[in-house]
């Protein structure tokens, strides 16, 4: 029978990132990480499929916030006001006891190509569905694709801010200062 | 002595794209490209590192046209201004008798998710280029982010309606298209 472990993902979690930081991602096994907790590899493998896993679990999660922000946004909204509300969705789910957490991760990524790949391959695949989602509440083709990137450039741009060192101030506002800056960008045009 | 082979990268780069669309791309060799043309392996190798970059060849010639873009827009342009700039600047560089090898290009690397994140990493890259070239004409550095993302973003929209079967617009029109587009887009806002 299968023992229960309460907090066991978020143990692993911990413990891959701090492995990760020491030793490098890639002299890092999946049997390392559950032995740092005193867990067997079995449980790890009950909750990641492998150790690349521990750095994207929980992206579902993300483009569900992004998609419920769409989904909630009033049905008159324009399709920048949609992408302002999923926004706003999106940024609740990281609070800034997160961005520690955030931090190491994104260093360990920012040191491993095929990591920074795999962070590209899920920011597009979030834009194509968030595009998905727009077109679905009716907004044209072209329009839905434009205001989802646009939508995931300005999370992109904001988030990689809200991971600095000296920054201070929480996602919600860099989002919001990031899309105020886009908007006023696009509207300064002879 | 090395032998001058008139026109080799081309006849190579046309022989490739055939080969990896019939055979497909794994299941290709460089050897292979070379003599299905009549040129040996070490010809092949002198044009190309690998037989991936057949595919990749000429995108710093793309790169070249963006920031040569950016550089000539009109001193007193606003950021949006430059990247118009930029993107006439780029759609020069794909005239419509150039439309067929890039629908065979693009076909190629459809098929192959390692070609895709290549496509995605060389964009990602450009991006970033573009934001330097427009922070080195004073923009600041989050507005020349999002404008150069924006740019980007733009191109590849206008590029993949470009290349759909039945659509005989050229990239230039297309790509004003698509930039009139969001500019309306992130207009439409209460």
């Amino acid at each position: 029978m299968t023992r229960w472990e309460p907090g066991a993902a978020k143990r692993l979690q911990e413990a891959a990132l701090e492995l990760f930081a020491t030793r490098g991602f890639e002299q890092t096994t999946a049997t390392e990480i559950a032995q740092s907790v005193g867990l067997t590899e079995r449980t790890f493998f009950r909750h990641f499929s492998d150790k690349r896993e521990v750095l994207f679990h929980g992206q579902h999660l993300l483009a569900q916030a992004f998609l419920v922000g769409v989904e909630t946004a009033p049905p008159d909204a324009s399709p920048i006001e949609i992408v302002a509300s999923a926004l706003r969705s999106v940024t609740s789910f990281f609070p800034d006891e997160r961005r520690h957490h955030s931090r190491s991760r994104q260093s360990v990524i920012d040191q491993n190509p095929a990591l920074q790949e795999r962070e590209r391959h899920k920011l597009a695949s979030l834009a194509a569905a968030v595009a998905g989602a727009l077109h679905a509440r009716g907004v044209d083709e072209l329009a839905a694709t434009l205001a989802a990137e646009s939508g995931v450039t300005v999370f992109r741009i904001a988030f990689a801010q809200w991971l600095r060192e000296d920054e201070q101030r929480s996602l919600a506002d860099l989002t919001a200062e990031v899309l105020r800056e886009l908007l006023s960008l696009t509207r300064d045009r002879a």
